[in-house]
């Protein structure tokens, strides 16, 4: 089971990795065979689609900022909750969502649960 | 599937029935049938266990506070991060969790996810 520093660390990249542009250091979180429920509630993503949703976020200048320190587990979850903004078609949203990671014996990111609703985004 | 204000109001009724020394209020937000992982990566337990948790929770004075607006999701989820500090024994205990709930059609939560880990605990 991968330590609760490598999984915080982890999450802290996912972060990090947005507000720096490159998606290919977020997407080296991830498992191969990772699935995404983002928002918790949609179909879920494969890794592929997950990675064209990232880069369309990268595209958007998406900015995240964590909320409050990131928690770990007993387990192989951590979650972390923080604001993402970002720009489509001039137009700026935020939203805040709580991110819940489980990994892999490996130490990658094999699921991500993604919790926020209509009402965590805000236009403009 | 129950409304995000719902699922909030819930949430947010956890936190107050703590901070109201009302464990009664704190169990009615609870289905028959619930089960909580508290901390993730421990036994599950079921809701007889979980009111035990919850007295004892209470008898130690616990108190919840809010470090960021409540999540909903596009499902029958809502997740919370908070700050929970109690006394046992003389000795304070500060912990960092999410809680992820899970809700039937009923408007219960009927699972309940604690994410947190030995390194989200402070003493003293």
């Amino acid at each position: 089971m991968p330590t609760q520093a490598h999984m915080k660390a982890a999450l802290q990249a996912y972060i990090d990795g947005f507000n720096a542009d490159d998606p290919e250091a977020i997407m080296a979180l991830f498992a191969a065979n990772a699935v995404i429920e983002d928002p918790v509630g949609s179909p879920l993503k494969s890794r592929a689609e997950f990675e064209a949703f990232i880069r369309q976020g990268v595209r958007f200048g998406a900015r995240l900022k964590l909320a409050a320190p990131i928690r770990g587990s007993h387990g192989n979850h951590a979650a972390m909750v923080f604001t993402v903004t970002f720009v489509q078609d001039g137009v700026r949203y935020t939203t805040n969502s709580t991110d819940v990671m489980t990994f892999d014996e490996a130490g990658k990111i094999v699921r991500m649960d993604g919790l926020w609703g209509p009402g965590d985004v805000t236009v403009g």
